[in-house]
């Protein structure tokens, strides 16, 4: 692929940052954050600034565009991707990295004295606007909201919000009507006696009402707000789509409910107005609960003496803990995804010495077998596909430009995963369909010591999934190797495949406690610029464990492996594991072998089954 | 020991919270920290406020005293004796339990509304002021400094507070100048351009100057504050101390130095005036640099503008990297300390059968085989010996209240160190003088797996020290078991047996990457209320370590242990350790029997000299 060509896009935006049309007064710098005005990871086309005015489309990093420099902030999975999709106009800032700087104290390096930095406060998280505000005003300098977002105003052809129909779920799915949802979070508000609580996660909503969009690809939201009080229930979302009778019927829109469950639907642009208005008779005492990462605009919209913010809301906190019907449903959705690479991975193994499967195609079929699926959505992100040196770019995504066939003679990687109605999967497999070299076994075998290590921890109640993740990387570092993301982040149950509270990372220092229900991904990996990539990934589920003692009666967790695909044993370098991940690896292949092959028993795929039990021959130490 | 009685002293503390004399309002809650006014863990006697206020002598807690209530929060160390020193008027707050609440929490469900909370603004850090203060504000009360120490008001029999003299250190002990510590410290200022440092801390003045001094039990430091300027140096002190000709000689006093080394030598007291009169003088852009855990008095004298805080100072940091005569130091103290302990065992193995040796006893019979040693000073800390159950008090002090026989029945468990004028130890060895049973040496192997898995873990250049605390619990945590404190801690050269900025605990997340240089414990342990405690502590240095590849050139680091004590062999079940471990022990046992053995030797002592090879013979798998 090749770069963007950003010179006179940057020229534009440079112009209107001096333009008295849209700013008061001239911005010495523009600050263009990736979300939305819901902090969303993933985003709908019409929100991708960023990805407009540099070229880099990955799903993390922050664009900073002064008069004379114009910079990019991202992590680790990006640092390729970013370098090959941005032109000279900008320079990579590689965060984790000890010699990067932080956004702020490279503003405080480049800027002239006394200079304005210029923010939508709709996109900027006010957590992110409150420490970047301190440290640019400490050095003299000022960060101001800018109404107008100042992207918008040169992307003349950007495209329509999205407003697509939506999905009600039954009780079978949720486990848990609206309705008592509503009921738990205005106990969680009277407990810490707020009266109103702002839902601005676009999977909150949807979590909240039971609901399920497509505005944004991959993640099954749409575009709404919710502000709830004790005795009201306001919904802003634009649209026809409560007039869609299921919709009426799901919300009960129509019916004599009792006034506190009686649902009132707003246009979703009047949520600053309307949020002001709820302010504006508050009186002292009254607290508005918002999440701290809500945007600066509706946060400021509160008077500070009514703010209660918090890091998660309880809506993000319960929805993390699954239920009993949705961990049912994870279950099934992860059954019928094996089957699919089963499919796929069989499929492979007959095509690709042929030489005539690349990195899309398998993309494709991987996806045609999932379709086959009941119940299937959509895909759960973007696939990556990526074989030799495509392996590397952590999040690659194959395009025309980068293609490349996969063959007998390189590491294959696909991180795939899809929505269907009653769960969100993903799983990476890294197989090779020739032979692997001793290296490469060795590197994937390190991986496979770390994915063991966290599957199989023991860990008490109450721990939180940092303190997990150096048990993934403890066999790599004894050999001097790393990777540079975090080991695991929450699912959602169809719902976003990246989600909070919880998760598995050296950098996340605010995760909530892990607890029974909850559902992380386990991936470590390994990768060698311009060689190769590995990852091992599996959903799992925390779960009680039974330990041989009980200390202060606090329970210990552990997790149960969800994804049940076949990791290949003829990557694997028996000699370097110990017995009992020796085990691991058998116990969990004489699974998939059990629960996958009646599945494919079941839906008559005979040579997808001959393969499942070719690949889950026991292990045996040599 | 019986609890202090209370009733009185809170009675009259309560009487001046209200009185006008002392405060301009009333109080409503009064808290009673536990640092001095440098935030120091271990205190002077006369700076045991918290201690003199509710009998509880812990290193660490907070009381907080409202009109209905005494409450007192401390960690997990400590639960067991502040229930025994505490009387009935007392609430214990046992921080890290789920249900404790915060103080913070406590304050607001209990005070009335529109309250005043008081505090002593030279004993409360400006962070934790912050906090509290802010927490308080949203909740409709004030947090206020209340100029008099209210309870040095009630506190008729205060001790003084001390001044004993200095002791220099030359080149050959701390490896650096305190001029060349200067320029080091103005050139940091520089590079953050700030004009001046403010040192709070008694460990950092004492470091920066090269002098140490005992003013406060175990930790050899001395009462003064620091105020650096880019060409001015003024020592806040007190007594004659100044007036010696040896340390008038080490900081040049009556020398024509070039000016910007020429120390001004000021009162104590007059730090606060002299650091608001610095700063009247500042013209904006002008910062002065302070760790924002100093003290809310000196912190607001500062104006805000002016303010540049950082959680860990330049010292601190500089510090914690000990160089080639620090580490040398370091190593000649741990052999001697060592040559103690195998003379204290060899002892203890033959006297405790006889049943004459008490806790007390033993931890005196230390004190005087160190003692013994070339360049000792005195302890690090109070000698934790205890035996049975008072093992499982995690800070334990035998008292004659509580003084146990040690016995062949028992787990005995000794955790001590001392200061060496070239270096300061900290060892915990658990011992069995009979027969142990199969589950406490079931436990003491988890501990000793633990211990290991920290020692030898190998680790990424820039790794911080939380991120291997799970390491020491994995082993436990298998089998449901845990410790309720932090596995490690930063160790001073002649300095504080605690020190930043580096640990390993769960709890650290503002700890700096560990360099090689640096020297922490490593303590895992185990404990059961009522019945024994097991704890295994080295003192480890961090160096570089050798890998079979490098990623990114990062470089890794591991742990050498400088400690260097034979581990029971008699307490391990060989069965539970894999052959790694094993390999570990006997490596470490041989070491020891080199080292400590040749010294032993020269020394003369030649009965401890056998019990060390007897204690250090190899492990067998059987």
């Amino acid at each position: 692929m090749s770069p963007k060509t950003t010179t006179e896009l940057l020229k534009q935006l440079r112009q209107v940052m001096k333009s008295p049309k849209y700013v008061q007064e001239p911005v010495q710098a523009y600050i263009v954050p990736s979300g939305d005005a819901h902090q969303s990871e993933y985003i709908a086309p019409c929100d991708c600034r960023r990805a407009f005015i540099s070229g880099f489309d990955g799903s993390a990093g922050t664009a900073i565009v002064t008069e004379q420099h114009a910079a990019m902030w991202t992590d680790g999975r990006y640092f390729l991707q970013a370098a090959h999709q941005m032109d000279n106009n900008w320079t990579l800032m590689k965060m984790g990295l000890k010699d990067t700087p932080t956004q702020e104290d490279w503003l405080v390096s480049v800027l002239p004295e006394g200079s304005k930095v210029g923010v939508d406060p709709f996109i900027i998280p006010a957590d992110q606007w409150k420490r970047m505000s301190k440290a640019l005003r400490s050095a003299g300098h000022d960060l101001v909201p800018v109404k107008e977002n100042l992207i918008d105003t040169i992307w003349t052809d950007c495209p329509q919000r999205p407003c697509k129909p939506l999905i009600t779920l039954d009780l079978s799915y949720t486990g848990v009507s609206w309705r008592d949802k509503i009921v738990a979070l205005r106990s969680k508000m009277a407990e810490r006696k707020v009266l109103w609580f702002v839902v601005t996660a676009l999977d909150e909503v949807a979590w909240l009402f039971n609901l399920r969009g497509s505005d944004v690809e991959y993640n099954p939201v749409f575009f709404a707000y919710a502000v709830i009080g004790m005795n009201t229930i306001r919904l802003f979302i634009d649209g026809d789509r409560m007039m869609d009778p299921a919709v009426k019927e799901h919300l009960q829109l129509d019916s004599t409910l009792e006034p506190e469950f009686k649902i009132q639907v707003m246009p979703y642009g009047s949520i600053l107005s309307e949020l002001q208005a709820v302010c504006a008779g508050l009186s002292p005492k009254e607290k508005v609960w918002l999440s701290d990462k809500a945007s600066y605009a509706l946060t400021e919209a509160i008077p500070k003496a009514y703010r209660y913010l918090t890091p998660y809301t309880p809506i993000c906190i319960a929805k993390a803990v699954k239920n009993a019907s949705e961990t049912e449903g994870m279950r099934r959705a992860h059954i019928k995804d094996a089957v699919a690479l089963c499919e796929l991975f069989n499929w492979l193994e007959k095509e690709v010495p042929k030489g005539t499967v690349t990195e899309i195609i398998a993309a494709d079929k991987a996806e045609e077998f999932r379709s086959q699926q009941k119940d299937f959505v959509e895909l759960s992100f973007a696939t990556i596909s990526s074989t030799g040196p495509n392996g590397a770019v952590i999040h690659y995504k194959p395009v025309p430009e980068t293609n490349r066939t996969l063959s007998v003679n390189e590491i294959y990687l696909l991180d795939s995963g899809a929505q269907y109605k009653d769960g969100t999967t993903d799983v990476t497999r890294t197989m090779h369909f020739g032979t692997p070299s001793a290296y490469e076994k060795e590197c994937f075998t390190y991986v496979l010591k770390g994915h063991i290590a966290v599957s199989a921890a023991i860990f008490p109640n109450g721990t939180k999934g940092h303190l997990l993740d150096s048990f993934a990387r403890s066999a790599l570092w004894d050999c001097g190797l790393d990777y540079l993301h975090g080991t695991g982040h929450g699912v959602g149950s169809f719902l976003n495949v990246h989600e909070g509270p919880c998760g598995i990372s050296y950098k996340t220092f605010a995760d909530e406690p892990l607890e029974a229900g909850m559902i992380v991904s386990d991936e470590p990996g390994y990768y060698e610029d311009g060689s190769f990539g590995i990852r091992i990934e599996n959903v799992v589920l925390v779960i009680p464990a039974e330990t041989k003692y009980n200390f202060k009666n606090r329970g210990s967790l552990t997790f149960e492996p969800l994804t049940l695909v076949p990791i290949q044993t003829k990557m694997i370098d028996v000699n370097l594991l110990t017995q009992k991940e020796c085990n691991w690896v058998n116990d969990y292949h004489q699974k998939c072998r059990e629960v996958i092959g009646a599945e494919l028993e079941r839906q008559g795929r005979h040579e997808a089954l001959q393969w499942l039990v070719r690949e889950t021959e026991p292990l045996r130490v040599q």
